[in-house]
């Protein structure tokens, strides 16, 4: 029985998107592992498998120091975020490894109540089981689908 | 084994969104029980603790008289809905009693055939599990994203 | 035990709007059974019980064949698409046969990174179990909610 069922995927998927939705970005790092990449990108970039992008993090501790900092962004209080995660394709597994693909649409709400598809993408994990504890990240790269999301970015995606 | 799975939950809101977005609010109702309350209400009164709000109902009987009346309006017969329903998560569990958490975006299609993101949010349940019986919402407290959702509400949510 | 959980038409959709999102049309077909079909209609059509509509296929072939015809119009090469598929709701089943709906949402991105809804509904699918074969659809109805979609209409939905 593959520790990398479905119903798991799709459960840390959730978590991680209720934990940027909710602001509880005290918490996001837990998702990661202390050597992780956590990494946001273009679709094109990707393609072209071109590291460049935006990088947020190569480690936990460096993930959570810029998800804090986002926070403090003044512009951050004036807008919310939507996450809603499409289920998890699994890739491949090895061990206590998989690699899985997931799309998300991200919808901004701004402070006068006007909605608006913010980002579209999926997730490329690789998702490290370790016996007694939640599954977690050891990469997360996000590829959106649009060229031009990063001069918008103020929050985690 | 929890009787509240991940697939039970997502069964449930899938069943509940397909009875609106199909147009069946006759069965609304089914997914209540007796004494439950609905409530629709905005992220900034939910954070304030304010039960203030669109109270829809806190009897099934009162739920399902309001969700009719709704469809006799006429804007109603002008519009469609699609509501896409994130993966839940389980907060907390008791005995036959669940606290669940679900993302959701809605989309109005126009009877013209524009489109677009109509509310975001989150619902907040209490689902009670009975032998035999599908599960049932005692609370879904519908948290829009978007503080000025009210003044366009024509169809549950 | 049925061979129609939530978990395997859920891995369906989501392998099947992997296929069409990451551009690798070529496998569209192997979702589909031999003789099969795939229509898209708009939600007044079907509510009409009529067929028409537009009918991509009624063979695997005939669908493969489109499916790659759309890849060569020039303005296909501008835009992507994100499907955000809902949680299937089982209808029926019987034998190696079963009834499902799910809702999805497609989002469409231009080449300038522009983001916009493009369209909503519902897959209305027969699905087939062959014993050491993933899940196949002897049909794939797609209900869009709109009723202009047809025109704008250059990937399969």
């Amino acid at each position: 029985m593959s520790v990398f069922t479905q119903e798991r995927l799709t459960a840390l998927n959730a978590a991680y998107a209720r934990c940027i939705d909710n602001d509880e970005l005290e918490q996001l790092g837990d998702f990661f592992l202390d050597q992780c990449l956590y990494l946001v990108t273009t679709a094109d970039n990707y393609a072209s498998a071109l590291q460049a992008g935006i990088v947020y993090a190569d480690t936990r501790a460096m993930l959570q120091d810029r998800v804090m900092a986002m926070r403090d962004a003044n512009i951050y209080e004036e807008q919310r975020y939507r996450h809603i995660i499409g289920a998890p394709v699994l890739l491949e597994q090895e061990g206590d490894t998989a690699k899985a693909e997931s799309p998300f649409i991200v919808v901004r709400i701004m402070r006068d109540g006007s909605t608006e598809v913010f980002a579209t993408g999926r997730y490329i994990d690789c998702i490290v089981a370790q016996p007694d504890h939640p599954l977690k990240f050891a990469e997360r790269i996000v590829v959106c689908d649009s060229c031009n999301i990063d001069t918008l970015l103020v929050i985690p995606l």
